[in-house]
């Protein structure tokens, strides 16, 4: 299960994120994903492409499964501004409580789940089905209840995608033995390893050069051993990349993560604030790749209930934490060499994502891998100058300052 | 040395491209480099950047020796149209033989040569010597007698350089031990294995869609061993990179590159080209870049003067395969349909050199490289569109075809 690989490659703290999130093909395993994705106003209902389809059970896998060969994703949206304010009506009715019938609350998704809604119902308690919900909620919520309306006019997004995965499979022996090599003590029942890997991950790219770009993803990782116990852990994260920095609004986004992070440990905001500072590093420009959020991985502790709650404590931050900057913004006026900062910096994205980003790495190297899910997150347009250098004393050097030596936002 | 590290780390054939283009600051070596470069008419004079300096003699290094700390490159051009003429007429004088009085011809070149003129007349029998006064007047030809030609309007080309560069240096144990972990027999005199290493690369990115950018490179590596003899090699190579693939212009470029190649071997041609499409290959979209042209590496028989003049001719050979289909496409009107396809094709580009071009990533994880030339060849502007994918029977759709499979263009 070539699927597996990220987390063991080469692994440091940081080198594990974003891989859940793309669908790759793998035998006899149940990999499937659902996009939300904008590009101006020509955006579509979700569709099953034609390569999804059901097959037999496998051997050796645990369950039946939905095998999505090679490129294999749906597509969601909105047709028209009508439509589009249904759903938003809709989405914001979602409760968040745990509560609510499994089958009710899918209405109001993006798409069906990912698992069969039978198969959520029947295990409603595991974490596997409490995670594929919540990651579901997310982006029914970002896209339905929050971020959407803003793109009715279709002139505040450039581009926009909201990504879940869910990829059920076995580890194969190589896989689990760099799952070891990273202090992963694993014991599969004649050497298999049943796995669940799922996740939430969105990149929105706005046109006006005075609202951030923001990126953020959740995921949940779970392995069955031999005995029936399961070695789980969470990882994700929330991070914005301003064109221009505005302290207002950087201290706004980091203080939303910090209230989310204090009503689970002290020590998570400060801690995750600096891992993620170190993660979105581009390492041959000497800058960051904007002003950071924060970023964690492998929490696996004080207990699955806990960590889970924190994640979703962050999955919940994320519209407080940007709609209200965006909205700040909406009609701020821009010059064009302010358009030109901005086309520069998304050069930047780029090459962090190219260059650096892990999830991409493995995604790109990975035979099968749906590359248009991979690259979802490149902005639009992007541009290279030789030789930019802002002006000393100007907006543009300002903000340079900022990436290149990160500071505290609260 | 860590300049050397690429031509040994993971070697493959094809992975050596690119590397001596660009400057790195290296201790106790001659690091330095010429950059033309052109974008829109904003173009200047060559001045050394204020980072460049002389400094003494470095034990264990033959000569003395020109640091270029970091930030080391310089910025040639064409302040005015004026100039630019006189300029061009004096490049068009340049002798191709190489009977003609170093200090005589280096008064064509676009800047002074890396190495002091001086030393060059000692030295002029040597393969140094005279590769670096080849990759200086490929240099002068290029943007003197040609392409800048074309360029006074500031119409024709988005982005374009021209970048010289010439490293002396000794290889470092670990270099030499991966140098010699592929199959180069290394024995240094206590150790120490001077080297030198010179190229001359260009990117050229026209504006209109129906001129096709252009990339070629050719270098020499030279090491010199404990008895004196010297291990040598020479690489290089030509590609065209069309927005739309032009049959003729395809066979007219393939024909001057496979004329080139005939002169010295009948299989030079037929297998230079394969590996130019085996080199070029953006795996992740199963597509070529462009439509190839020619690339080797490691190129020592059958003598180092018949290797030598093969590379003559390829040098000599870019301006004919080249400027023929910019002057004939100079005036194709085009539509934002097409200009948009060729910003789609850019953003392409944009992944192979950040994800594949080994030269751009031994360079970007090179501490001290001079990130402004490594990354010169990108665009001015690129694009991602989400799920891009040209109708059936257009003509993009056909260029995506040649692409998928590259063809046989003499």
């Amino acid at each position: 299960m070539a699927t597996i690989v990220l987390y063991s490659m080469n692994r440091t703290a940081q080198t594990t994120a974003r891989l859940c999130f793309f669908p790759y093909s793998t035998r006899g395993s149940i990999v499937d994903s659902r996009i939300s994705f904008f590009h101006n106003t020509s955006v579509r209902w979700l569709t099953p492409l034609p390569g999804a389809r059901w097959v037999p059970k496998a051997t050796g896998v645990q369950r039946s499964a939905l095998l999505v060969a090679g490129a294999a994703a749906a597509v969601v949206g909105f047709v028209a501004s009508a439509s589009h304010f249904q759903r938003a009506e809709r989405a914001t009715m979602i409760t968040k409580t745990e509560e609510t019938e499994i089958s009710e609350k899918c209405k109001k998704f993006m798409s069906p789940p990912c698992t069969d809604v039978k198969v959520l119902q029947q295990k409603k308690e595991e974490m596997c089905t409490r995670m594929e919900m919540l990651i579901m909620e997310t982006q029914a919520e970002f896209c339905g209840g929050g971020i959407s309306c803003v793109l009715q006019d279709g002139k505040v997004f450039e581009k926009a995608g909201v990504n879940v995965s869910v990829v059920f499979g076995n580890l194969t022996e190589e896989a689990a033995k760099q799952m070891r090599s990273r202090g992963k003590v694993l014991r599969g029942k004649d050497g298999i390893l049943p796995f669940c890997a799922m996740g939430v991950s969105s990149v929105i790219h706005p046109k006006n050069p005075h609202i951030p770009t923001v990126h953020f993803n959740y995921r949940y990782f779970e392995i069955e051993e031999e005995d029936g116990t399961k070695q789980w852990w969470f990882g994700g994260g929330t991070d914005l990349t301003p064109t221009y920095v505005n302290k207002e609004d950087g201290a706004h986004f980091h203080n939303s993560l910090k209230e989310a992070c204090e009503k689970h440990h002290p020590k998570y905001y400060p801690d995750f604030k600096k891992w993620c500072d170190r993660y979105f590093y581009i390492r041959h420009r000497g800058e960051t790749r904007g002003i950071g959020g924060i970023f964690f991985d492998d929490l696996d502790s004080p207990s699955q209930e806990e960590a889970f709650s924190f994640v979703r404590s962050c999955a919940q931050t994320v519209v407080p934490c940007y709609l209200p900057i965006v909205y700040k913004h909406l009609d701020d006026p821009f010059s064009p060499e302010e358009k030109d900062w901005q086309q520069v910096r998304r050069g930047r994205y780029v090459e962090f994502n190219l260059v650096y980003d892990r999830g991409v790495k493995f995604g790109l190297a990975t035979p099968g891998s749906r590359i248009e899910s991979i690259l979802m997150s490149l902005p639009l347009t992007a541009k290279w100058e030789y030789m930019h250098e802002p002006p000393k004393g100007s907006q543009e050097a300002d903000t340079l300052e900022v990436l290149r030596n990160p500071k505290e936002w609260v």
